[in-house]
């Protein structure tokens, strides 16, 4: 639902349990719980200990499922996936979790993160006769492992990860087994609950509250985790490991009730709104957040500036996929879609309009001026995390659209751009200190090259595609 | 989606409009945001001057139109309407609006509200030989019409109105004219707006906002308003209207961007907020409120607490009508649905929780249980209205559960019931202030029978419902 | 299906069960039979002595009816109906049985034949206040019923009856009884079967062999009989009967396994084309037929002229309602839908084409010139019935097209124009003996009036459409 | 449809074209001409010389395709295939064309027929490292062609053929070509046609009359054909090629309007029927066949015999594949469900009834006592081809059925448990005889394996399953 708002798309969530008389119907739930990072398609597969089984499609988890569906999936334990698609990527067979049968056995997989070097990869395996069935990631994985030979899974999991590079929280099962991994740099969250004696996985710990679960803990850059009916076995399958955990995970994708390295994300957004009130000593008569993601900001922003924070801008929640856009006439005319302004609220006001970042920046321009249309005296815009000037190789979708106005524009020409009557970004430092982190640059603990331009790998320029190329130029 | 949370359901949302190139998609937008009006059904009606013709459904206003349908709705001008259905009255028949068409040309109607004779006035139709197709209450209105001979239609209209009684807001449409009639105290919200020339009526006045109409104002009690080609003329239909708008629309179902004479909702729901605060004098460490409709009564309260308002609750908003239900056992084991607690914002913490209602007591009991276990020490239940003791019998469907848990017990036994470690109802004379209202009982201007058993009309014994006779004992 | 080809249509099948305990399948399996009969909507209502309870829908019974639907059916006793919807007769709200529910109990109809008064009727029940939710000639009917005041129902339906006109095998139910009517001239097949204690009504006998049922008897024109569980009681309703059962029931429409008046429809048209044979005389190298209905014609016709009996066309059985249409480019360029010539079999060969009617004469025109394509050197059309020059008012679909080819043209003028080396219909005389009766005109017992012009009832000029008036003149 | 009746079921049919503006709509049309040979699924795919694109679904190819979707296949020429899919080998996954896309072009093939070392072939690639998405022989050949290196596609081609055993017509394209191939002994019908300057191939002639194609030649046993925009390129790839063409395409599969080697096959059905009627010689009174297959041969049989044809058996065309089946309670009640008795036709006679084969004998025994209990006083089956004593492993299959009667059981046997008064069989060489064949074994052009038990091929025992071996011991 942000997705065409914000114009900044996750790639997906993985969920998984293993050893629990309600496998599937867990993973519906907790998959679920992780809508919010894919709505394009959505998989469960399970296994009974002797064979896969999976459903997989296009929508949200709702579309796909049904009771009957799910009370097909018979088995104790599963994996499931929740995607983003974006264009040219769509397609069922593009749907996860991706599943193989072979005459020695059947292989499930699921994948958040984006690799760097698959097309590299995908190309070399072509060339000795692979048959690919997807453009995914995720089937470059599976052809890694499959050509491994004769090892134990979980050591052809460590060859193929050997030779993959990028952002990644993998999740794969076979008949008698779960195997989870996340890259060397930890970039996607990734972590370990428990429900009874059952081992769950989640992309996020909002999950655990769903189903009932108790979180267990993160689970570790560059670190492979084994669950099966011996218990849980973990190790470390890369030496170089060092956390640079995706900052905008704190300020944008993951959902307020979960925590990320011990911090909860609410807290967080409203130390980020706490923070940009310090540094932004605005004056106004109301605070307002762009629903959903900037209430929590806004908050803070409202009880650090002393100023009554409102509901200035309303979400249409009906305003679905399925909605009949407005043509642009009807547009014009005024005809509005995901947002309203709460006219009776800012009419003859100076309004702090919080958002929590600026993408293209054509939605907040037309925020700002539906806000003064409802006869809003002042509108000072307020973003709770720096400006965005670099593209992302590491699953987030920034590259979809034309261009970061961050990275053409001077903050003075954006606010020019917007209409608005100041335009404050929160500082770098400012950033860190609010979700907690000290130094700067690689030691922090965060991935911040979307704003710093410091990526924590190196980046392939051969695999990289025409408009990445100029984007990084 | 508020419905089986709340036990509360609204029974409708009516919008028209006269005169516009683009009359069934305009329609169309304005259903969209009354949609939280009614879930179970929506249709819309056009004519073209010569013709009329529709379009029903069941389920959201997305599931029953696409680009393609609401296309084919060619005319100038329409109307529509979102409907709740309750048990027993379901099927695609009752949807409306309700057309029909004859030798001497069509007619079309739809209605908000509950009309307390219609058992009455249909066993009499029967008797004449009239056929029903529908258990709605909008057709007894239209064997009325039809039977009032060779007037010309306002004046059938009027007929058929002098003969019903209770809460009614009403659209009609023939080839070439639109009437509205709104019942003689005014229970039901009823609005004139103008989108360019063309006039339009809508339940609510968010609406306007989305369609970028302009609001003209109110619908009187007991007024008939027949809009045409020839402009708007209005009339009264009756002549002892005295105004008791629902207390319950400021409280709870209408949308906060809507205004109803004069006050913002969200506005009045702060206020009714703050008001519990001065009346609660709590001590506590965070404020929360139940997502959606006490969002803006929490906030009230928290600004004149002094105490900061948190996310403390979060609802799983892709948890909607095809979701299947975790059955008993995965229930008990802590599988929760629509609410789950955000665990780090209550751990520890004295929680002021501020909802608007009570009916059953049931999911109030629930959340407050879900928040000690997620480590809150106290938890203060405030409850931005005064306690509910009477059935409705003006369209909302409290009457469809077991019993209204004041109704049969005192505050303080309410509190053991949902295990709180207080509760505090708003009183009547403060909600009233709050709302800006002045005096108390029949001169009030609001209808507050639910609270103080005072209705604003006479009650029907003989079509009550053997459980409806019970209540009203 | 024979719909495209032909542009004759059939209007309905109608069928009923009293007192069986798998009344829902009986019925289901009853209107298969019928299926042949009217593919546009198909219905079922059920009663279990206290409730009426039906389902319809729109296309083929199984598109409508799945075992879900047929289990929840529950009741003893049904009626059950299929129909063909001509153009502006479609839509969900025509499909039967109509089902109507009063506070004095249910009652449902269904109808198969065509009312001349009916617009007449509607007329005046509409001045009367009557709400019409239909444009089905049986919503007239219940509502004549329900005007009929404080009868028995068996009278009321007498009381209704006597104020048609036309041609009609109704079909009613109410929760204790089943009753059903046949017009004074008995124009269109029904009659009474036996599944054990259980009787049951069916348009045509091929039902009662599906179903293990044995044929009791014809219903007598003029005919109503009730049905309940003190069983079966038969009185007349009008003194005035007198037999006049469609021809083209025998000619075309019945299925071949039926029996019409102790007459089997296969033995009917192979007598049909034993005597077209005898009155052609023609010299050829091998009869074929038009698939499906003329088979049977064409096996007599070549037995008795001693000429080889061959597959020379054949249906594509796969091409139904939903297949894409050729262009008119690809149509030229030689794609076939519904019928191909088989070339080995035709090449270079003398054939008679038999069909049993001609109704625009563009269908025999297209296989005429398919034939002659794929090499026969001479093609001779035999007609197994007289030309049709005359429009049906009573429930045949004639009225639709623009013209009937042989009221316009002569026999050798339409040779010309279908391009065949010579054409042959049967004789009104032959047609007659054919299918065993005595006599000319009025007292042979059939209707001959698409033939010969002498209708069996008056008709009503004034309720005729414009076109129909002009194929009157 | 004639699956479930026979419990004979054909593997596909194939159909391609290339250098066609129309080239999906073609093969659309097509596949419907072959409908009858597959109705579990449908595909097609098109290419527009610069990329494979392709729709495959469940169903019967009008459940597949609409307008809408034929429109968004662009291109000028397609490949489409029609399947069956036995038990274990249905989902979507299997349905074909099979499309396939690497880096270096796409490839898409589809396949009639059995590769009898499938099992073998498929081990050995996964060894190697293949990764497998279906369960189909055809992906299979696609591993095989990808892993042939740096090779032209028909040289790929090629060397794929040189491993594969079995019977097959294979149909692949690429970007730029079309190929197609015969297996060595031409076991399946697969022919060559052309429609204005295009080529195209169909498994059976009939689709040519349908798309107004010319037929041009049939494809020889071991041939490999290249069509591009240069034109049409025939070599051998196989230089042991012999005629053996499946027998039963003559008997049973193929459409009466089809041609196989030159010889009609509704002429041939004729023909085998007249030899019956010789071999039998039965006194009787009247001749049927079991719709639809059986018509010819009963037609033929009455002919040569002097006895009149008649339809004594009917089948209920709407009787489909979602029809709900009776009980077994109804079903001894008497409900009957594809075919029925015509009684006035049959009862008091002596019914000669023609099949085309008998394989289980179950339908047979239910034919023959439905026959007596409608009044038959005897009744004589003949079947128009001899005893069916052995499985098939070239693509028909009769092995998912527990037994073939006629192997277990002399024909006095089968006779007795089919309640029959006579029963005889067509004997083989009248059998080679009817279908202008000469000489008897290996010589005579045909495979006869399944009367005779000469298998045209090897058969490999090791990847035979185990109820395979046990028909083979």
């Amino acid at each position: 639902m942000f997705a065409d708002i914000k114009g900044l798309n996750e790639e997906c969530g993985v969920f998984g349990i293993w050893g629990h008389a309600d496998a599937a119907q867990i993973t519906y739930y907790g998959l679920h719980s992780l809508q919010h990072r894919g709505q394009e398609g959505a998989g469960i597969v399970v296994t009974d200990g002797k064979r896969l089984n999976g459903i997989r499609g296009e929508g949200l988890v709702n579309d796909v499922f049904d009771k009957k569906k799910i009370e097909s999936l018979e088995g104790t334990s599963a994996i499931g996936h929740v995607r983003y698609g974006g264009a040219g990527k769509g397609g069922l067979e593009n749907v996860q979790p991706f599943l193989l049968h072979s005459q020695s056995g059947g292989l499930t997989l699921a994948h958040n993160g984006n690799l760097i070097n698959a097309n590299d990869l995908r190309h070399q395996l072509e060339m000795q006769g692979s048959i690919f069935q997807t453009t995914s990631d995720t089937e470059v994985l599976a052809h890694l492992i499959k050509r491994s030979g004769y090892l134990a899974l979980k050591d052809k999991v460590k060859n193929a990860l050997s030779m993959v590079k990028g952002a990644y929280a993998f999740i794969l099962m076979s008949e008698t087994e779960l195997i989870i991994a996340l890259d060397p740099n930890g970039m996607r969250p990734l972590s370990i609950g428990k429900i009874g004696d059952a081992y769950c996985v989640s992309s996020e710990t909002c999950a655990y509250d769903l189903i009932g679960a108790e979180f267990v803990r993160d689970v570790e850059p560059g670190e492979l985790i084994v669950i099966n009916d011996e218990g849980l076995h973990a190790e470390r399958f890369s030496l170089s490991a060092s956390s640079a955990m995706c900052t905008m995970e704190y300020v944008y994708f993951s959902r307020p009730d979960s925590d990320i390295q011990g911090i909860n994300i609410h807290t967080a957004r409203k130390n980020l709104g706490k923070m940009l009130a310090k540094e932004a000593q605005i004056e106004a008569d109301v605070v307002t957040g762009v629903p959903d993601s900037s209430i929590s900001a806004a908050i803070g922003f409202a009880e650090t500036a002393g100023i009554p924070y409102e509901l200035g801008i309303i979400k249409n929640r009906y305003v679905g996929r399925t909605f009949i856009k407005p043509s642009q006439e009807l547009r014009e005319r005024g005809v509005k879609m995901k947002l309203s302004p709460v006219r009776k609220v800012v009419e003859s006001k100076r309004v702090v309009m919080v958002d929590d970042s600026i993408v293209r920046g054509t939605t907040c321009k037309r925020i700002v001026s539906m806000l003064k249309e409802a006869g809003a005296t002042e509108v000072h815009v307020c973003i709770s995390s720096p400006p965005m000037k670099n593209p992302c190789f590491y699953g987030i979708d920034t590259s979809t659209h034309e261009e970061l106005i961050a990275s053409e524009h001077s903050v003075e020409e954006i606010r020019e751009i917007i209409g608005a009557d100041s335009l404050t970004f929160l500082s770098v430092e400012g950033t860190l200190e609010a979700i907690g982190r000290k130094g700067y640059g690689k030691d922090c603990g965060q991935c911040m090259a979307c704003f710093t331009g410091e990526y924590p790998t190196e980046i392939y320029p051969d695999t990289l595609l025409p408009y990445e190329k100029e984007l990084m130029r």
